[in-house]
């Protein structure tokens, strides 16, 4: 039996990250969306352990200082992470668990979680990852500006990926991840006993 | 422009390795074969730098001593090898080029440029591997009996190898390794400047 494994979907504000993993999610039932921890207080129609893992900022705090999350963040007011626990449980079982993060936060797991794949999504030119920042409408001109030369810094970081995908259409783009995904189910490093599943299927003289 | 890589196919005698090598490249006309070098003649039909690079015994050994092959190997009476010029020049330009080769050749390879990507076939089980190694009928009980104690150890290599597909149908085994090739082509470290790239395909304000 093969081990599963943590799939980091990241890139810049405007890589299209958050639609692609969507796309994917919503083409393969079977791959398991990393539930985060928050602070935040859950609205009416969320459950706990399903849309989020609801705690204190006194039980967090202490996640973070026991060292039970992959990556946190402090987002205007509260806490978000990713616990252990969960995804390690998962991986074990031969689950493949989604995380789609921006680039610190895939840092983060980098350091502590490099058996990870980390993929690397950026729109086809710096012209097009623009017009995407601009795009959202909801941004103010210094706000776009921001987020442009963020995006344009974290290029630096794509050396830390393994995949570098280029999303230039959400549907190449999934296919990429997909060729991806089943090259990494056979890797040898995440399968268990090939010898001695081989011997316990055939009868040796 | 990313590099391309050199695909290893290898497996033990009886893993079909030279079958689902074959399908492989019959579909895709654009992986290019490694060219040996060996101290075999020419037959008439063949042509020097084409089947094989053709030299003499003391222009091998020369090779051998300047390190210019990644692996090589004496069969029955003859030297063969894989020359690291034709394979890195090949790589440089973006190709794929295939090198289909025994655990102990694979091993070779794995010592030299481990930026290679090394893939190990097998049948679905040990009794599976006995079958055809009888199948081929050309052999002595006796042979049958080593090749399948050889294989039996090469199994304990496995960890030295990037992927592990089972050959259980070939159209299936050929299918795992597209994948492979199509996962492998995005990874980062074959992409030689993701960021430069970006720059000059987009104006930057």
């Amino acid at each position: 039996m093969a081990k599963g494994f943590l799939l980091v979907i990241s890139g810049p504000s405007g890589s299209g990250k958050g639609t692609v993993s969507a796309a994917l999610m919503a083409k393969h039932q079977d791959i398991k969306f990393s539930t985060s921890v928050t602070t935040r207080p859950p609205r009416p129609s969320e459950v706990d352990g399903e849309n989020y893992f609801f705690r204190t900022q006194a039980e967090f705090e202490r996640m973070v200082e026991e060292d039970q999350l992959l990556e946190y963040a402090f987002v205007h007011t509260n806490y978000y992470g990713t616990p252990k626990d969960f995804v390690f449980s998962e991986v074990e079982k031969g689950e493949i668990v989604l995380l789609e993060i921006d680039v610190q936060g895939a840092m983060q797991i980098k350091e502590k979680y490099k058996e990870a794949v980390f993929i690397f999504l950026l729109p086809p030119t710096m012209e097009e990852l623009k017009q995407r920042i601009i795009g959202r409408g909801t941004e103010s001109e210094e706000d776009i500006k921001t987020r442009f030369s963020n995006a344009f810094k974290e290029l630096d970081f794509v050396g830390e990926y393994d995949y570098f995908v280029v999303n230039d259409q959400v549907d190449q783009a999934v296919e990429d991840i997909e060729n991806i995904i089943a090259a990494e189910k056979l890797r040898v490093k995440r399968q268990k006993n090939i010898k001695e599943d081989m011997i316990r299927k055939g009868e040796l003289d």
